[in-house]
């Protein structure tokens, strides 16, 4: 018997969010506009915001407002070490550990030939010519350990052999199929000091 | 080292959310950027959308986007029985039910005069003149089982007192200081069964 088709597509769109289900929904909604509808305006604000400014470092392929992020531009990282991580969320996770001073580099995605995911689509041409124009002393592969992300880190091993780079794979001190985003800062930072020459 | 002020801005956005706090915030804020963003821009569509369009009814206060709402228009319902509620999200809750096929009025509050929530400020007002300009011939009152709830009810009965109708209170089913927002439908349903008359 209730109508309201706006109500109704806030609902369905509050569905959208990890964990939330059509009763939580639901109550997400009448919470926003009965009880905080300023903090509600805020948010929608805030998402169209980061939809719209939010860009790729071109560096790095960060999420950033800029042209270049503030750690590819940043005077007091090491860069001759770069790290290598699937996604945004996970050289998040890493700076969390406050454990690395060196750059990344985020593929935003892992190989999957299936998906139609390969080396040009998670930038590999860029990362390699990053490679060459600078001094880059040692590649830290932070891929997941999924197959997949085990996959592009021997890919990209493979693809640098050759070079007088030290290549290393973060230690797996990470449960089996864990993915980074997910894990504590402090086996993260002990997977870091761990890694191991390839 | 992080920067953005946009994703920043995003991350303190959805600690608005109830149950959300900087750890799950940080986490949304990823999800909807990196796995979701047509969601992400479906919701700040849907919350602004319903920040702006969603009005009460002039009849019930119930949000509606017409003028009118649906209930209050329905040639379906018992037009001489109105129940009375806080909030919206509690007429919800008692449609869930299927149990009432009557009319309601949403108080959009409880009285509370330490807040300077007075009965002019829950529309009790309009409430009078809507009972004097229909045929009613019961009133439900189902506002909280709180100590607000409870006066509330309490000085409508009062404000009633002499007009030729049956005045009931939802029976006690629900626990003691519960919110009739957060009873499951069986329960709900069972205490508008055993109402009692005032
Ligand atoms: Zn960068
Ligand atoms: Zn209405």
């Amino acid at each position: 018997m209730k109508d309201t088709e706006v109500l109704q597509s806030l609902v369905d769109a509050l569905k959208c969010l990890p964990g939330v289900g059509p009763k939580s929904a639901l109550r997400l909604a009448y919470y926003l506009l009965q009880r905080n509808r300023k903090g509600a305006d805020t948010l929608s604000q805030s998402i169209s915001n980061a939809l719209e400014q939010l860009g790729h470092c071109k560096l790095c392929n960060d999420f950033t407002e800029q042209e270049v992020c503030k750690i590819c531009s940043s005077q007091k990282r090491d860069v001759h070490t770069i790290c290598i991580v699937e996604m945004p969320s996970d050289l998040l996770m890493m700076e969390q550990t406050h454990s690395y001073k060196g750059m990344y580099f985020v593929l935003m995605g892992r190989l999957s030939p299936l998906d139609g995911v390969g080396p040009k689509e998670i930038h590999l041409d860029r990362l390699i010519e990053r490679i060459k124009s600078s001094e880059i002393r040692e590649i830290i592969l932070a891929t997941n350990f999924t197959a997949e992300g085990n996959a592009t880190a021997q890919y990209i091993k493979e693809l640098l052999k050759g070079a007088e780079i030290k290549m290393t794979r973060i230690a797996r001190g990470l449960p089996m199929g864990g993915e980074i985003e997910y894990i504590d800062s402090g086996t993260l930072a002990q997977a870091v000091v761990e890694r191991k020459q390839l």
